[in-house]
């Protein structure tokens, strides 16, 4: 059972047979299709040699088959990932040497221990606090970035930076040593891809073509360009014109490799381990979940956080980088009919053929191929309607979201997402610290109170009734002081206070010394306070302290009950 | 109107007459006296020259006489604030040196700058994230480590550190060079002070003495040893045996000084300076809360910190360290009869006086006895009660508070304070992000909703009534999606769901679309959804989203209605 549970493939495999065998292969096939010059483009976006995007692909496969929960969920590199891969660690290390790929490993095994960690110790809910709309403002800057950093190579120039400020001015700068041979087949290639997603679809089914075939053929775009190009530069020697290539692929299996332990280093990469794990987590639990819905299964967080922790220390030992559950490519995986993470196994042996055999196949495939279709498949992850969205819902949203823009355009990604968290939590304090109170009054014909100013309602000018709609804690409990005194201290015909506790759903210790205080002061004006509608786990706590026997009123189950006791005591 | 909103001065001012006058210069007497050794003293705690402490309470209490809102709080150096003085400047400059005195005056000046920025901005409630388990901590842990860092002089050896276990290792290899004749002196006065405290009162009142009398006795107890110590020292020529002495103040009025605006030292000193005014602010502002509310006076926090703000600037301009209200010095004001801030310029007169004409007086004053008037009024300020409270009231609060206190011990006050608030805010993010949720039922006979599992209620098979105890924001929308589901999932017999609102106070983007994503899902299990006693506030959101008409059931103004007209649907 509990064996079972850290291990899902005892549960899945045991119902193995030959319907879901067929099926996963014919996934498997697919997958494999579309992951090759996937895989060689991130590890490039990644600022790794391209042999690095196909290990990532292997290794951490296999264990996420075995620990992941979700069915049709591919795991590997990411556009995302890959971008803060590269944005950690050229901070460190120069991009191209010998350290650069070993930190990329130190990285891998970093956040693969802290997703491990999270998994084991229940901590998933961390990632609760990257919100809905700071996830879609990052994703969509994080697009942006990742798009302009790619067009170094499809205009055959150098650039540097993490942001867009940087990689814009470096573009510019860099404009006149152009290199047109290789801009021709970037554009050409860009061009392509990006109608094949919005021209060739709805030619196909003018066509009469069928939609799995319409997908398929629209899937397999990249593997086109890939060939034609490469054979392109090949035939016309474009290389030697200067048109840069991906050039020698070692041709062996990933190679067991072994990160570095170096304090120094690991305490440089720890905060970006940390944010890759995060970001990595919500954009793969939220691709499972979404799939798990379909076919009613079930997800469970923790184990696809031990999943993918697994996954990564994978992928450090054997010559990768950071992945993590990939939108597009478990989509493709869930279309083509995977049925099991068995699916993924077969993709790993697809990729490891690939990687044996396939290399020199890729000698003479321009890197500006790559970058197009990276350019192609990011430019859909940015959508701004995000901003029109939380702009007419809530102000808070609107800032969170704007904020995490700006500031990954402006600043990277580390710095984007950290100031997206951080102004989102403290515009929820802010917004707690100063709590909406209502004073209530009895609809009539009902047992029911509503704010006073919204509704018609019967009141009882000596008794006063406020509803506050908030938690009581340190951060309101002086708040809440000030507006009852103010309430009470002009109004000489007051004479009792009930408070509606039914939106108090905890008292702190701050909030209980200031209720304390507010009885008091209340007494000293002659004015006597109830609550009413307390729930039961904050009662349960406030039952053993002093306040309730110092309180001059009572404590009523229901407002209804509290209004006709205390208007018998007046 | 406005103006004398910033200058209250304006207002009690106007009033101002022969009795107020009367009543303030008595007041102002006994805290003159009071102060004189107190302000040496904690000048010596921030590692100033002791004239430095007098100044420091001339310029601050004139200033905030015209700009405070407190009618008896008495504004200077207090021993926590000038306990961080210490801690901060000596990362960075050398004690002792020019530097550091100039550092102090930028310190006093940023902080100045800050707490007056907080005032006109309206930003006060920042210091309401300061909980009360968490002051009543650092407090208790400040007080521990200023009286170990008096020990020094008390034995005439030499220690540094700011944290108690530096304090104390330093203080341990240095005990062989214990000065005797020192020790004598520190433990004679220390052992006075604290029977001046214990035995002297019950003593007084046994021989019939009246309150006032026994009162201002006690607190002249400081004087007393200051003047004995004093005239031994000189009678006896201890100073030559090696008996360190205060020495040569110089005899002026606080002179006109500049504050460093290096770039480069504001950089250094802006956390501490920022800590040291919410920490300035919330003691200033409980003890003038408290006084104020034995005499139904208002106190205005966004005047109080342009009052502190500007005393603070005063300070830096005057050869001061930074200020604020303190706890002792305000009570003696206020019990020796001060009606307004009058009381506060007579008594900058005193001390005026006191630093032209008695400082050669001061001379052969020991350090000890300053040491030793430090260590007695902070023990007071050590209160471990906190912990025993806190402990039976609430986990959370007991871990803020103990981790201020090990945390201000091990690491200092500034480690300390942002530990201690951190883990309050982050504890409380926790708990919001696993919110309560009762499943509840109809109180037989009334139409109030509870708890299933704590009242007797009547319950329907195919309508279930959730109760959310929290704010639906990003923290714990996915936690509500997975609560709903697996409560539906599992029961065939659930037609409707109904969420009752009455503690959710808001709900922000990322919930509004997890609610999109429940109806969603229990739309394709055949049930439907339904939201009761929706507030006002949320409800004006909610009005203009898609979510409300897309809803499956329908929102009802009481839950009690709700389960009425759901049941007819049944």
């Amino acid at each position: 059972m509990t064996l079972s549970k850290y291990l899902p493939i005892l549960t899945w495999g045991r119902q193995y047979n030959r319907t879901a065998l067929s099926n996963d292969l014919v996934a498997a096939v697919i997958v494999t299709i579309m992951l090759i010059p996937q895989s060689l483009a991130y590890a490039l976006l990644a600022g790794l040699p391209p042999e690095a995007g196909l290990y990532a692909s292997i290794a951490p496969i296999l264990l996420y088959a075995v620990f992941g929960t979700s069915r049709a969920l591919a795991v590997g590199p990411v556009a995302v990932v890959s971008l803060m891969t590269a944005a950690a660690l050229s901070n460190i290390v120069e991009q191209g040497t010998m350290g650069y790929g070993i930190a990329a490993l130190s990285l891998a095994a970093l956040s693969g221990v802290i997703l491990l960690g999270m998994g084991l110790f229940r901590l998933g809910f961390i990632a609760n606090f990257l919100s809905h709309p700071v996830i879609s403002g990052f994703i969509t800057a994080s697009g942006i970035i990742i798009a302009a950093s790619q067009l170094k190579h499809i205009l055959g120039i150098d650039a540097a930076g993490h942001n867009l400020l940087d990689l814009g001015l470096s573009l510019i700068t860099n404009l006149p040593e152009i290199h047109w041979i290789t801009a021709v087949i970037g554009a050409l290639a860009t061009g392509f891809l990006f109608w094949v997603r919005k021209g060739l679809k709805p030619l196909l089914q003018r066509l009469g073509a069928g939609e799995g075939v319409t997908d398929v053929l629209v899937k397999t775009g990249p593997v086109a360009v890939v060939v034609v190009t490469t054979f392109s530069v090949w035939a016309f020697g474009l290389a030697a014109q200067g048109v840069a290539i991906v050039g020698d692929v070692p041709q062996n299996l990933p190679p067991l490799t072994l990160p570095s332990f170096s304090p120094d280093l690991l305490g440089q990469l720890l905060l970006p381990a940390f944010l890759i794990s995060i970001i990595g987590f919500v954009e793969s639990i939220s691709v499972a979940q979404t799939l798990a819905a379909k076919k009613r299964q079930r997800i469970d967080p923790d184990q696809e956080l031990i999943g993918l922790g697994v996954a990564n220390i994978g992928a450090s030992l054997t010559g990768g980088f950071p992945v993590t559950g990939g939108f597009s490519r478990s989509v493709v995986n869930f279309d083509a009919g995977a049925q099991t993470p068995a699916a993924g196994a077969f993709t790993a042996v697809g990729l490891a053929i690939a990687a044996l055999a396939l290399t020199p196949l890729i000698f003479f495939l321009p890197k500006a191929t790559l970058a197009a279709t990276i350019i192609v498949a990011v430019l859909s992850l940015v959508d701004f309607s995000i901003l029109k969205r939380s702009w007419g819902y809530s102000k808070a949203d609107f800032a969170a979201v704007l904020i995490t823009i700006l500031m990954t355009l402006a600043m990277g990604v580390e710095a984007g997402v950290s100031a997206g968290v951080m102004l989102s939590i403290v515009l929820h304090l802010y917004k707690s610290s100063k709590p909406h109170i209502a004073e209530v009054g009895q609809v009539a014909g009902t047992e029911h109170y509503r704010n006073i100013l919204r509704h018609e309602v019967i009141t009882d000018p000596a008794v006063v009734t406020l509803r506050v709609d908030e938690s009581l804690y340190f951060a309101n409990a002086r708040y809440l002081e000030d507006r009852i005194h103010n309430r009470v201290a002009g109004d000489k015909s007051i004479r009792h206070v009930i408070l509606q506790c039914s939106a108090i759903n905890e008292i702190d210790l701050s909030a209980l010394e200031s209720l304390e205080m507010i009885n008091e002061r209340l007494r000293e004006m002659g004015v006597t306070l109830h609550l009413s509608e307390v729930k039961g786990p904050v009662m349960d706590r406030l039952k053993e302290q002093h306040f309730l026997k110092e309180m001059t009123g009572n404590v009523y189950l229901s407002q209804y009950e509290a209004a006709q006791k205390v208007r018998a005591l007046c």
